[in-house]
C-alpha cells in the first residue's frame, strides 16, 4: 500500500485534507511541511499532502519555497477545506475557564470566543491537535481544533462550524515526483514557478505570454529568493491543463525566456471550468500550425 | 507629544522598529495589528508601526487587508530589521531544559536550537515578549526574543544574532492619515492597492502602465478579497515618489482603469536609488507635454 506523508500531527486540517485526497493510501503524520516533501523525495512516501494557501493567512511560504528547490515534485490533486473549527471539551468540564489552540486558530475564532466563552482565557498550543491532547490530559478546559480531531480524541463537541470569517478556506496539494499526469477535465489548474532577472517589465513579459494565449491567471505569489528582498520567484497558477495546446505553447514560450519549473496540472477542487480566450482553443492552435506548415511547404500563403 | 501605536507587547521586533522610526513620539503598545491601525483612524495615536513583510514568512496579511479597507492610511517611513533573535535566561538557570517563544520564532531558530541547546524542549508562547515574561517568572528556562527584550526584562543574554536564515529581514511601516508627503530623495518607494475585474490580462494591464513608464516594481502581493479565492486585490510597491512625473502619470492611468488607493511614498530603508527607465525622467515627461501643447496650439507638428 502506498503512503501519504501529511503535515501532522493527526487530528489537524492537513489530516482532514489527506483523508479527502486518499484513495487507498496509508496516512503518515510528519512534523513539518519540509519533512513531508523530504519523505516523498527520499521515497519514504509516494505522496505528500500539505497546505499551499489560506484565504485569510495568505500563501504557505514553506510549501512554496519547498516546491521551488531540491528535486521536482508536482501536484496531482487538490482539496479545498472550509476553515471551520470545532470546540472540544472533556465530558466532565462544567465551566470553560481556559481554551487552547494554535495562535492562528485562536486569531480566526477570536470574536466567537468573545461572544460565546467570554470568561475563558485563550492559551497557545503548538498545533490544534496538541491543544486537544492538553484538554484530554486535563491541562486546559477546551480546545479549538479541526473537525477531524473529534474522531481522534475522546472529547465532547461543544460547538462546530466556528469561524469569524465564514468563507475562509485553505487549499491543500497532493504532491508526488513527476510521472503520468491526471487526465484533463476542462476544469483544471496548472502551476509553475518562474525566476526572472530583476528588471523593469520582467513579470509583465511572463504575464503577456499567458494573456496573449487566452490563459486566465488564478493566483500569483512573488517570493524573495533565499530571503533576499531584491530577487524574486513568481508562483503562478492558471486555468487549464498542460495537455491543452494554449498551455503547452505558453510554457514553451516561458521556458525560452526564464527559468521555469512545472508544478503540476490537476482538476480544480471547486470544479470551475476554464475560461478559454477567443481564438485559443486546441482547434485554433492546430489550424494555425497547419497553415504555417502549408506556408513553409509552398502550398499556401 | 504625538504617539506611535505599535503591534506590542513591549520587547518585540515591532517595538524595536518603532524605536528606530520614532523622532520624539511616545510609544504605545497595542494588542493586534488591526488595533494599531484603528488607534490612528480614531485619533488615539498619530502613527502606527506595523510589520508589512518578512522575507521568510511572506506578506503580513493583517496589515495589507487593514490598509485596503476603512479610511485611508499612508506610509511615511519604513524600517528594515534583520530577524536576529536573542536567547535570554534567568541569571540563576544552570541548565536550559525548556525554551519558549512564538511558534514563528521557534521555527526560525530550529537548527540553532538543535545544535546549541539539543536537550532543551521547545514550548510555544503567544509572543516573543510573553516568552521572556514566562522565563522571568520561572515558568521556563530560556526565551527566544527580539534583541530589544534584553532591555525590558531582567534576563541574562545567553546568545545574540541567532537565526537559521542569516539574511532574513522584516520590513515595518510607519502609517498615518493622508497629509503632507515626505520629500522625494531619489531612493523612494511608492505603494498602492488596486482592485481589478477578474478577467484574463487584468493584472497585465496594470503592470503595463508601470513598465511603459520605466517604473521598476519591487513587490507584488495578490490577496483574495473577503476571503474569496475568486476575487483579488493587488498590492504593488515600486521605485520612485508620487512627486515624480512618471509615477504621477502612471497613477492617473491606473485610476482610469480600476479602483486604486495610494498607500504612500517614502524613502527606502535600504537607500537603493530608483532605476528610471530610458526616456522616463521628469525632463522627458515635461518636454513631451510641451510638445503636445505646441501641437494643440498649431505652433508645431
Amino acid at each position: 500500500m502506498s503512503r501519504i506523508a501529511f503535515f501532522g500531527p493527526v487530528g489537524t486540517f492537513s489530516e482532514q485534507a489527506a483523508l479527502e485526497l486518499a484513495t487507498d493510501q496509508e496516512l503518515v503524520a510528519v512534523e513539518t511541511i519540509p519533512a513531508a516533501l523530504t519523505a516523498v523525495r527520499k521515497g519514504d512516501a509516494e505522496f505528500a499532502c500539505v497546505p499551499v494557501e489560506n484565504s485569510v493567512e495568505g500563501p504557505v511560504t514553506a510549501t512554496l519555497d519547498g516546491l521551488a528547490e531540491d528535486s521536482p515534485l508536482v501536484a496531482v490533486a487538490e482539496a479545498l477545506l472550509p476553515v471551520h473549527f470545532s470546540v472540544l471539551t472533556r465530558p466532565d468540564v462544567k465551566k470553560v475557564r481556559t481554551v487552547a489552540s494554535h495562535p492562528h486558530a485562536l486569531a480566526q475564532v477570536r470574536h466567537w470566543l468573545e461572544r460565546n466563552l467570554p470568561e475563558a482565557r485563550p492559551v497557545v498550543a503548538s498545533s490544534t491537535a496538541a491543544a486537544a491532547v492538553a484538554v484530554r490530559d486535563g491541562e486546559y478546559d477546551a480546545a479549538v481544533t479541526a473537525p477531524v480531531a473529534a474522531r481522534t480524541y475522546p472529547l465532547r463537541v461543544l460547538a462546530e462550524g466556528v469561524a469569524d470569517v465564514p468563507d475562509a478556506r485553505t487549499r491543500f496539494l497532493l504532491l508526488t515526483p513527476p510521472g503520468p499526469l491526471p487526465e484533463p477535465t476542462g476544469a483544471d489548474r496548472t502551476s509553475i514557478v518562474a525566476s526572472t532577472k530583476n528588471r523593469t517589465g520582467a513579470l509583465l513579459e511572463l504575464l503577456a505570454e499567458l494573456a496573449s494565449r487566452g490563459i486566465n491567471l488564478t493566483r500569483l505569489d512573488a517570493r524573495p529568493i533565499k530571503g533576499n528582498f531584491g530577487l524574486y520567484r513568481f508562483f503562478l497558477d492558471f486555468e487549464g491543463h498542460v495537455a491543452e495546446a494554449r498551455i503547452g505553447d505558453a510554457l514553451a514560450a516561458l521556458k525560452r525566456r526564464c527559468e521555469v519549473r512545472f508544478l503540476g496540472s490537476h482538476p480544480r477542487a471547486d470544479g470551475v471550468r476554464a475560461t478559454v480566450g477567443a481564438d485559443a482553443s486546441d482547434a485554433d492552435f492546430a489550424a494555425a500550425a497547419r497553415w504555417v506548415e502549408t506556408v513553409r511547404s509552398g502550398e499556401s500563403a
